[in-house]
């Protein structure tokens, strides 16, 4: 991995091109907003800006492309990727892409990072952002070399690459990022529909609860999630069952709430 | 407010003890718990330890008798409370404390400080634990001096009284405590019933929006919060009808989940 093109220099793409360009990789930004590729450029992390793939020279002597936007960019993004070039991602909808980049024939691996911030914008890059963070690698259609290089980029950037399909990916993502995303945005709704006390009274729990809700890159991904409405539909039954037991046994649905501490810990060991 | 006697020295007591003391008010400790009692004289705090509110002899002398504790605690020890004392509670659910006060012809005015943290007990006490917060004050039934008095105090602790109704309180905390409380249970419960990827792709998102499952003093008070399982199956039509929305016209619902962002922020305002 000796030259990457990166479309998208927000705080994802920004921090990748921080920590590749710390292990010595040359990288081409591509964005069509000035300011960012200037900041990029300031901090001297850019062999050459362009405003779009179509302007980026470089393109055809990378390694990669990495297409460093929401999933919805990411589908407009492929039909410009150059054919031939290895292409990858960061968004957080996997198969919808994948589809996309069979159906245009550009040859693809689909990545997602588990790393991210209340922040965003390349103001907020920083090359630490993805130390110890998993990355998922969607692997199934790829050349194993090509999977193969696009886990070496994240391992240099110090992530830690794990590999799964698109539709496995989509599962897991809907259970741990997108069902909490659309239940915060629910909340926050329901809160906004209930008496001005219930407003006064928010804390610091509510705030925590609710902190992922609006984030326009989650919706973006949790939109074209098929897995999600699966999700929503059981946590629904989940809460409709505790509704129900609070008013039978309202004790025993007491000592379930307390296992959760511990189940929660255990999940987020690192 | 001169001579407060408070039960119980863990985050809340403790801290409203700091803050009182820093008031000079006289603060007479109840904790069976002798470590809590010992870390909270060695603070110089107290005027007199006891473990029991039985072997308390300044109680008759105090103006108010607090008691910090847990909702099920507080309603066990309203029946050791000597009667015709002032007594107030710092508990998450009023109207089943309200009610049992009443039963037992204690003086009551039941009080809810908005604050708390993740850590507990008396070491992660702390005088500022209650400046600004919002402290809800249910002021129905008692005499109007009672209802100023426990004000008072918290007014001295740096806390910002609201008045209200037990009933209105609870549907009130149902919404932004209970509620999220319940939803992160649910969350964590969900997760583990889900492939083993989807924990391990869980990041910050799932970390913050589950921070307060387990939390037993939540929960205790959750479990009596009558106003709870209404809110939880309006909710559970909530996610139950995103669902739909995703499948029907997921662009709406991108939109929709948009706006909870400056909804959210508007609720958490200063």
């Amino acid at each position: 991995m000796i030259r990457v093109a990166i479309a998208g220099l927000g705080l994802v793409g920004g921090s990748l091109a921080r920590a590749l360009r710390e292990r010595s990789v040359e990288v081409h930004g591509v964005d069509p907003d000035a300011s960012a590729l200037d900041a990029a450029r300031a901090a001297g992390l850019l062999a050459s800006a362009s405003p779009s793939l179509a302007d980026c020279q470089a393109l055809g002597r990378c390694d990669a492309l990495v297409l460093a936007a929401p999933a919805s960019t990411v589908l407009a993004l492929l039909a410009q990727a150059p054919r031939g070039l290895l292409v990858t991602d960061v968004a957080g909808a996997k198969a919808r892409v994948a589809a996309e980049a069979a159906r245009l024939g550009v040859r693809f691996v689909g990545a997602h990072p588990m790393a991210g911030s209340e922040k965003s914008g390349f103001a907020a890059s920083r090359a630490e952002l993805f130390r110890g963070a998993t990355v998922a690698i969607c692997a199934e259609g790829a050349a194993p070399e090509d999977v193969e290089r696009v886990e070496a980029m994240w391992r240099l950037a110090g992530a830690r690459p794990v590999r799964t399909t698109a539709a496995e990916h989509d599962a897991a993502v809907a259970l741990c990022s997108h069902l909490p995303y659309a239940v915060a945005a629910a909340l926050v709704a329901q809160l906004g529909a209930g008496p001005a006390l219930a407003r006064g009274l928010a804390a610091s729990g509510f705030r925590d609860t609710t902190r992922v809700a609006g984030d326009g890159t989650v919706g973006d991904a949790a939109a074209m999630n098929a897995a999600l409405p699966v999700a929503l539909r059981d946590l629904a039954a989940r809460l409709a069952s505790a509704a129900d037991a609070l008013e039978r046994d309202p004790e025993s649905q007491r000592r379930a709430w307390l296992e959760a501490r511990a189940q929660r810990a255990a999940f987020l060991a690192p």
